[in-house]
């Protein structure tokens, strides 16, 4: 980072946001240049969120220049836009090592700094616990002025719960300030009534909801904007219906002020600096430009969203790094169009993921049976079964780790009443360099328990496709579950799927490795290399969590001299567990079982392949369990 | 019933919806009169809902009397408020049986009647779903013109799927009716902003957002309402208002119509033929009064949500049941009274369940650190976790089914961010009459996949304010589950609460029960029972879920002859299974390990008691099992 500090003379001179006080406002923006040059330099080595951090730069020098956050209260939501936040909180010198395994985390992260409050990387919490932050500070600090703020994006903004904290803003505390990161896109583009309004708020001149005082404030400001013609005119038309709209947020109890210029620092300053003197919750409308200040990202903010590695020369990508292997999504997003093709019945859901599942095909192939539903996971869910229950076959799409927010519409909505509704749970096991608040680990244990609910995770890349087609066929609810990795194809004419039936690969007297999902391959290797060694080991493709092939899995145990479970999920009442318990119901000894998988703390990102290894989950970890047991004295 | 068939003379003869159309206006008048008869006397006999089925008479009649929902569909929001249906869809005659085992439920029920879409008891998804019925017709149906139609009450409507629904359903679908029931109450008095704006759509003439076609039917409509006197003067407010209002909804993309007297049959035909012909969604804000038709009822709703059995005369409440047994429920209410008064850090929160966690006391004593947030899960459990972070020591206050609902942010805002909440989950295991969408039982399952988080179950009555006391002070967070049932005492001055640690209350050669949580007394007298047989049992209170007392656990199944494991929950993933786990870790012989708890499937309503007998979770039950296991061959 050395030869880089040159060209960021003033960021690197920044130890902390108190340091922002000295500059003047032309060196802030000359700031927010370097910064802008620091994000584009990592995206061009690392795939990272790109376009949401390069439009919250002049948004984030505003706010640690107006507001003190080690005193008063920041939550980013989601915490994508994270990176600028970084940058001005010392974490410049350590900014080369975002996403690497022991380095900085692509979200907020408390045990980085105190400016970070909350670890996040879901949507939509942001005014919620802003709101708890605020409320609790009223009743422990009443004599302090502490402010508390949320800064959301449009694109999360419809999620269901922060519509609930709007509704509860005003009687749970006086010191809210909502900022609406108005970029006019989520991670796709926009959609629903919300967005809508939002348009027409950014345009229309309704209603004067604001006091003199701001108006006066308003007309004083010289409309700084940005060069982009787009943007100009549409800031332009924004400031002079800046005196309107907002009503669906005063109607729910917030003053509502805006929209502005998010890329004007001196005009977020002076607006910034005006709602902190307004009592009571506020809603300040910014307009942003996702990808603002580099010219390929502005021009397409979806590939731009967490592009792949590039080479730029200044304002112009030269190369830009193509995945060469295929990903279990892709494997999944064509077999949903396969059968898309094939049955008009098949609907598919996203939550605002079209482009994370790779589903752009499937909605361009099928408008009409694809449906983005925003970030709003409960609806999505809820929504499905209502299509299943008048005979379609709605396709759920949603990564594990999100499909928490749905939680109880699964059980109540689709489990509850049997419905058919298939759910794809992509990125299920460790997510790699998102971190905690990605990995789906827990979505095993989360979803066994509800009645009617079969749960398969393919072995490899062959299964996913014929498990899809067995759930669109079969009459109750399914989920499928595989991780955010290569699609690995195994070299086996594989069984045809059959409800609750295992795959038996090999059979082996020492021992028996018993795979549910994706890990399934390097189980295979791990048998081989034991097979040198001169353990036989046989291998089992479980398939289904649920119903449990107890049937060959307790022969297994029977037969096996031991049986190690291998899962990509966290091991409390996981595949291991349902293997135990059908291993007790059946009064076994099960002295000779293992369970390997994700133990009972939170994982740290890093590339899955390096996190797998730290918990004995590749091959030589699960080879050294097997010589372990292999060796162990036998059960008396 | 039959004596009751004279007088109701009318509803005897309504074998279903088809039969309405033959009676005249005044005859539908009569026939509420009947209705609302029948929930007065059904009520004063057993415990039901009622207020909220009182106050939809008219709008159940005049719903089936416009539309065809054999053909059309219809969802009740929660499904609390379906009792008229269920009077109008040939349910009359066994109407008698509500809510007892193998009668009726007191909820939808697709099993009971095609006019029963889904079985539901949580709010908030009737949009949704609703929407997705209307989805799923338009692509397979598109030839046919059928209506879907949601009706919700404003308890529910601010909860954030509902939003979710709004702001996606313009695009979604063209054919859906969502009805405001607008009683201006949810279980307890509303809450926020939301509740707000309609006080004022109720009053205020604010904008003209209806056609011409409206405005004329709604001036020829004479205003017929209800007699008393504050609801007149309300209504008739409401009607002058009736062409303002709604932008809110507008702004979402809906049509807004009303409001209008929801006890006006006339009128409410007349209204909903006139949606019926409008394109797109249609939001219809019907203006209804909780316990309408019965004094008793209007006058205290809360009270009379589900109140106890009474006794009346006419309008006259005679006698009102008194409950002799101390629920649980009880007793954590006193225990967080008891720790708000010496702990000015501790808060509590409900999702609108004041009552039902009989909170009244608390918030009365405690307005300040009080905080009912409407039926928003989400947001509750989000803002509890920005409490902890500046300090605070929220408890947040939940039936477990209905924290489902919050799945994702005690994921992400606290287990993650290992923040000190209380979980307190009321209801935890069979809820009884309410059946399946009560029954608390997934959630041992649920929430023991997340680290940091530690899970207890009072074994007692006893062990429930020590529990709350260690949660308090510890600093991870914390659940504390227990039953909808009496809070039975064991005599015995119980073990201190330490983390992690069992209590022994007896050691057995031949045996010992585990029970994890409230089913612990009936193993005592199990044990009890099994000694005058002959056969040494133990009984060992284990309190913790998780972090599990594998040391004690572990010693019963190296020294006891047989263990079985006792809990109210799902098998899956539960208590039994935790135990299986901590064997198998050990390399234990787990053979003689059994586990008694919830099979997979979801279990009818009935009173709890009827409901465990038949799981074999009753003294018998478990001492049966006892002796099979006491009666095996040794294991080898």
């Amino acid at each position: 980072m050395s030869s880089q500090a040159d060209k960021q003379a003033i960021l690197s001179t920044i130890e902390g946001p108190q340091d922002l006080a000295k500059l003047s406002l032309p060196q802030l923006e000359l700031l927010a240049g370097e910064m802008r040059d620091v994000l584009c330099n990592l995206v061009a080595c690392r795939s990272a969120h790109f376009a949401s951090n390069l439009g919250v730069v002049e948004l984030c020098i505003a706010l640690h220049d107006t507001f003190d956050f080690l005193h008063d209260r920041l939550i980013w939501d989601t915490g994508h836009q994270i990176y600028p936040h970084k940058l001005l909180t010392g974490r410049y010198a350590e900014f080369g090592t975002m996403r690497t395994k022991g380095g900085l985390m692509g979200y907020p992260n408390p045990v980085e700094s105190d400016y970070d409050l909350f670890m996040t990387g879901h949507a939509g919490a942001s005014v919620s616990t802003a709101l708890g932050l605020a409320s609790g500070d009223d009743l422990l600090r009443r004599d302090e002025s502490r402010h508390s703020v949320a800064v959301i994006g449009d694109g999360a903004f419809p999620s269901g719960v922060v519509f609930e904290a709007l509704n509860n803003a005003r009687r749970q505390s006086e010191k809210l300030l909502v900022i609406l990161n108005d970029n006019q896109m989520s991670i796709c583009p926009p959609v629903g009534g919300v967005a809508d309004y939002l348009d027409r708020l950014r345009i229309n001149p309704m209603y004067t909801g604001l006091k003199d005082e701001v108006a006066k404030i308003l007309s004083r400001v010289p409309l700084l904007g940005d060069p982009t013609e787009r943007f100009l005119v549409q800031i332009k038309e924004a400031a002079k219906a800046g005196l309107s709209g907002g009503m669906i947020f005063e109607d729910m109890g917030l003053r509502y002020v805006g929209p502005i210029d998010g890329h004007n620092i001196g005009l977020l300053r002076k607006y910034l600096q005006m709602v902190k003197k307004i009592e009571g919750p506020v809603l300040l409308h910014v307009v942003t430009e996702k990808g603002h200040g580099f010219k390929p990202a502005t021009e397409d903010p979806v590939l731009f969203h967490a592009p792949p590695q590039f080479e730029r020369d200044e304002d112009e990508i030269v190369a830009m790094k193509k995945s060469s292997s295929r990903a279990y999504t892709h494997v999944a997003s064509d077999a949903i169009a396969q059968q898309m093709r094939t049955n008009e019945r098949v609907t598919v859901m996203t939550a605002a993921m079209c482009q994370g599942n790779k589903l752009e095909g499937v909605r361009e192939e099928f408008p009409a049976r694809f449906f983005d539903t925003g970030i709003c996971e409960a609806h999505t869910v809820a929504f499905a079964a209502g299509q299943a229950k008048v005979g379609m076959r709605p396709v759920v799409d949603i990564y594990s780790t999100f499909l928490q927010r749905a939680y109880d519409h699964i059980f109540q909505e689709v489990a509850l009443q049997n419905l058919p509704v298939t759910f794809m749970l992509d990125r299920g096991g460790l997510a790699g360099p998102d971190g905690p608040t990605h990995h789906g680990v827990f979505d095993f244990g989360y979803l066994r328990v509800f009645p009617n609910l079969v749960v398969m995770a393919p072995g490899d890349a062959k299964d996913l496709p014929a498990m899809l087609d067995f759930a669109l066929q079969h009459d109750s609810p399914c989920a499928i579950r595989y991780p955010k990795a290569s699609a690995v194809e195994l070299e086996r004419p594989p069984a045809p799927l059959e409800l609750g039936r295992s795959e038996v690969l090999s059979w082996g007297t020492d021992g028996c490795l018993v795979a549910c999902g994706a890990l399934l391959p390097r189980c295979v290797e791990v048998a081989s290399k034991l097979t040198e060694e001169g353990l036989d080991v046989g291998v089992i493709n479980a398939r289904f969590l649920k119903p449990l092939d107890t049937e060959t899995i307790l022969k297994a145990i029977r037969e096996c001299g031991f049986v190690i479970t291998v899962e990509e999920a966290a091991l409390a009442g996981g595949f291991g567990s349902a293997v135990l318990e059908a291993a007790a119901e059946a009064g076994l000894d099960s002295s000779g079982v293992r369970r390997l998988g994700i133990p009972d703390h939170y994982v740290e990102h890093g590339e899955r392949d390096e996190l797998l290894a730290d918990l004995q989950l590749d091959v030589e970890g699960i080879a050294a369990k097997c010589r372990k047991l292999a060796a162990r004295a036998p059960a008396i």
